[in-house]
């Protein structure tokens, strides 16, 4: 019988460098002979996609908070259910570039969705099926921030952003602090190189584990 | 102070006459010099219609049973929110083409999706608004087939057809039936002239009352 994949999840805010540590993953993976996908939320599968357009478009009219927040759970039920879970049971490991983590961290500690309403969807989607581990990317917010500012960006809402940023970093660190085993915090603040060493030694860890 | 509006939604299987009930029943509000809208479910905004779009659309990947219902009450969230209720509050009635009974009667007692998933849901998307009233077009499931029959469909799959179809009526009828306030079940099956005549001293009525 095929062992199950596990199912590792790439958290963490906006340039800590998730991107390059999902491909560096990949590639420890890859060179140690275990199969696996990579894919990201919203999205993932063709309509999963289609629902993240929708999302992500810009439109005049106001998108009610309760609508954002069901079709991301739609297309995170599509996500898992048509794809995800089927490369589990081929036995696939599964990297992905955020899940159910950040809907807590960016719609509920950031834009204060209440937490209840989150679970409520979480386990109405995905029933007990969580992440197997979870590799939150953790950097100040002030990183991220000093790239905006390079950019010419955020003056006038600079602070709220400041604010906004803090609330979802603490989101993710108190729901790491919360379940230890399954989170794995790594310092993205470091030089790169450190960063991916670190990535990459807890996935060889993992694969001895699994 | 406006006095709110009344919510009335328009039920009932394929091929009762919805649309020209929902006609007449403006005409006849109208005639009453009472302000109202019609509006349809999935849809009745810009961003609800795209939604619809994204549900209707033929594709190839399978759609998971969760990811239609949770795209249905995302556009149920956003029609609600941003149009029935900003309209009902300004003093107009609104009257709707399909809403949450439709996802009991067709999802749940069609497809077999549990029943108390499609309630949380409309909890969490709804609060406690319901419709003040609904117009429970009822006909024979023989009715619609007949017409189904004509148009050389279904050969194959109609007596699943027909078993669907009778589980969506009874769904309807065993909603209406526990809440006979609020529920005004038409014969659909009589000639249109007296379906109208009914429909419309329904809404006299209701106008009267309010």
């Amino acid at each position: 019988m095929t062992r199950r994949g596990q199912f590792i999840t790439f958290e963490g805010t906006e340039g800590v460098g998730k991107s390059t540590q999902l491909a560096n993953a990949a590639s420890t993976l890859d060179a140690l002979g275990v199969e696996c996908v990579v894919t990201r939320e919203p999205g993932g599968t063709p309509m999963a996609e289609s629902i993240r357009e929708l999302l992500l478009a810009p439109r005049d009219e106001p998108v009610n908070e309760t609508t954002e927040l069901l079709l991301m759970f739609a297309a995170r039920a599509q996500h898992l259910h048509t794809r995800i879970l089927p490369e589990l049971e081929a036995g696939r490991w599964v990297l992905c570039d955020r899940f159910t983590d950040a809907t807590f961290a960016y719609q509920g500690g950031g834009r204060g969705v209440p937490t209840e309403r989150i679970a409520l969807l979480e386990n109405l989607v995905q029933g007990t099926v969580r992440p197997d581990h979870v590799v939150l990317l953790d950097a100040p917010v002030e990183t991220g921030m000093t790239r905006a500012r390079h950019r010419g960006e955020l003056d006038r809402f600079e602070q709220e952003a400041v604010a906004f940023f803090e609330r979802i970093r603490e989101t993710y660190l108190a729901r790491a602090a919360n379940a230890p085993g399954r989170y794995h915090i790594v310092d993205a603040s470091q030089p790169i190189e450190t960063v991916s060493a670190e990535v990459s030694g807890l996935l060889r860890n993992l694969v001895n584990r699994a």
